[in-house]
Formats: structure tokens, C-alpha cells, sequence
């Protein structure tokens, strides 16, 4: 147990530096050896955990995707309609402001790398797919609970996803630039209006 | 005349040389002697037009800005109201998903030198205010002309913003995962109809 803990530790060290060389100068202007000398490990110890830079890479994006399907993976509370949920998750975007300040880089590493190399593609692609699916999953329950009116679920879901996207962006870039975590409740506020199920009068 | 024309040949053949360039290899591991290679222009033809290969990115830069400003400029046309406007201009994301094809690790590279030079920085983020400034002053037209509800120009205007940004990219990034053209005019429309003005009934 002390051994695999301490396994634990020097791998989140090298992560960790990973992330903090990574943003300040680039990941191909980063080597091995100085993420070595950061984390204060061996080069042995660093391929104990990592066989190339590129799975320290896809540790990191999978290390940091995790933490948004955490926040998500919550899903619908007892008696809280759809929209009362998509509102609530809205405020995990504040989160990711917080979170992601200073690691704008990285990200936009990730996506960069995955128009170069598909394995990087794959790890990237593939969650934006599933956050789609999931809230696709989401807007059809809204319909069936008489929340929405009857529109294309995977429309609302990709328009939902790419919203986030674009804010995540423009709230890292730019975190002066606006109140982001206001303009994130209210945009996502905004577009469930549009779908909202209006109430017939008789 | 001739040689103002021949000028802007060798400028625009060094703009296509370092767009292929970037995009194929990114903007650091690109040399200007690959560039000048590339393009068939020497070092000094080069430098006549370009004294570094920052100046050669921020080119890069505004004139993709341009095509974008360009699309929009038209504004209001004869009798259309603010929401077709708005519609319409959505369908010149269908535009930049065509044009930006292949060119996204350019985009990507200009955030990413963003986050670190601030000569980059004001490049890239000057604009997204111009265009949010843009749009809001075209909502609060269209809450005068009745189309809308009387919402904040602002956070509408940043949620249009922030959807185009997230739809260009997902666009980019993934050109199979979806009918973009469509998702990007459904979803303007879906947010569209979350601030119409509902008609009253007496």
C-alpha cells in the first residue's frame, strides 16, 4: 500500500509538472528530461509510469476530461426537472473558468495536436461525442416530462456542447472580457426558453 | 502598376507558403528559410515584405479576420428584419467550415500564441469584442423594431459569439460528427426563439 501510494504520488508530480512546463513553453519545446527535473524524478522512474511523452500528453487531457464527467456524471436529482438540471450544470462552467485559468495553453495544445496525430484525435473527439450523446439523452427526457416542446434532441444537445466549448474559450482567453460565469447561466438560460414547452390556454 | 501587382504576387505566395507550413507543422518548427524555399522568394524578397515571423502570423491573422468582417459587413438589408439578418448571417459559418478546412491547427496556434504574446493577444481577442459589439448593437435594434423581448444586448450578443466560436471549432475538429451547416442554423434559431416576442393576445 505505502509503495503504490508512493507510485500515486510521483506520478501526480510528473503531471503536474507536465502541465505547468506544457503551458509555459509548449509541448514540443518541452523534453522529457525537464519534466524529469521538475517532478524531481529519474528518467527511470518517469517511463515506470509513462512509456512517451505523448501518453504523459493523454494522461493529462484524460486526467482533466474526468473532472467534467465528474461534475456531469451527477445527472437529474430526485423531483428536479430537465431544465432545473441543464441550469444547475450551467454552474459547473464557473468551475471550469477557475480550473482551467492559466491552462488555456494545454487545451489548445490537445486540439492541435489531435488534427496531427489520431490517437491524440480519438482521446479528444470522442468526449465532446459523448457530452453530446448524454445531453441528446437529457433534451429527450425533458420532452417526455413535458419540459420542451418536441424538438431534435441531438440539435439542442450539439448546440449545448458547442456553446460550452465557446465559452470555455472565450472565458479563458479572455477572462477580463466579460462576466463569464453570468454569461454562461444566462446564454444556456436563453436557449432553453427557445425550446420550452409554452403553456396552452384553453 | 507592374510592380506594385508583382509585390502583392510574392506577399500573397509567402501567405500561402506559411499557411501550408503552420498548418502542416505549426508555427515554431517552421523557419523563414522553408517559408522563403517554399514560396520561391529569397530572404530579402521576404523580409521586404515581412521584418519577422510574428509579422508573417498577425498577416495571417487579420487577413482570415477580414474575410469574416467582410461576410458580415453587408448588416441590415432593405426591409429585413433583425432576426432574418441574424439568420442569415448564420449561414456564413457554413462559409468559414468550408474556407477553414485543413486550416484549423492555424487557428488554434494564433489562440495558443495568444495566451503568450500579447502583441498576438490583442490581435485575437480585439476582434470576438468587435463582433460581440457588433451583434449587440443588432439585438437592441431589433428589441426597438419589436422582434425581441427586452433582453440584455450584451449577454445575447456574447452567447452568439461563444456559439460561433464553439461551432467553428467542432466543425473544424470534427467534419463527420455532424451536419454543422445545420446544427449552426437550427441552434442560432432555437436561441433566436428564446427571446422573440411572443405575441399578445388581448
Amino acid at each position: 500500500m505505502a509503495g503504490n501510494r508512493h507510485g500515486d504520488d510521483t506520478r501526480e508530480r510528473i503531471l503536474a509538472a507536465a502541465e505547468s512546463l506544457f503551458a509555459q513553453h509548449g509541448y514540443d519545446a518541452t523534453g522529457i528530461a525537464e519534466v524529469c527535473a521538475k517532478a524531481g524524478v529519474t528518467k527511470g522512474g518517469f517511463y515506470h509510469h509513462f512509456p512517451s511523452k505523448q501518453a504523459l500528453f493523454l494522461a493529462l487531457l484524460h486526467r482533466w476530461l474526468e473532472g467534467v464527467q465528474a461534475s456531469l456524471q451527477g445527472g437529474l436529482r430526485e423531483g428536479e426537472s430537465v431544465p432545473a438540471a441543464i441550469l444547475r450544470m450551467a454552474g459547473i462552467l464557473s468551475q471550469v473558468f477557475a480550473a482551467g485559468s492559466g491552462k488555456l495553453p494545454i487545451f489548445l495544445e490537445f486540439w492541435s495536436k489531435a488534427t496531427r496525430e489520431p490517437v491524440v484525435w480519438d482521446a479528444t473527439v470522442a468526449p465532446y461525442r459523448q457530452y453530446r450523446d448524454y445531453f441528446a439523452r437529457l433534451i429527450q427526457r425533458g420532452i417526455e416530462e413535458g419540459s420542451f416542446q418536441p424538438v431534435d434532441p441531438l440539435v439542442v444537445a450539439s448546440t449545448l456542447v458547442s456553446l460550452a466549448i465557446g465559452l470555455t474559450l472565450q472565458g479563458l482567453l479572455d477572462p477580463q472580457g466579460d462576466d463569464w460565469p453570468r454569461i454562461a447561466q444566462e446564454s444556456i438560460a436563453l436557449l432553453l426558453q427557445g425550446i420550452e414547452r409554452k403553456e396552452v390556454r384553453p
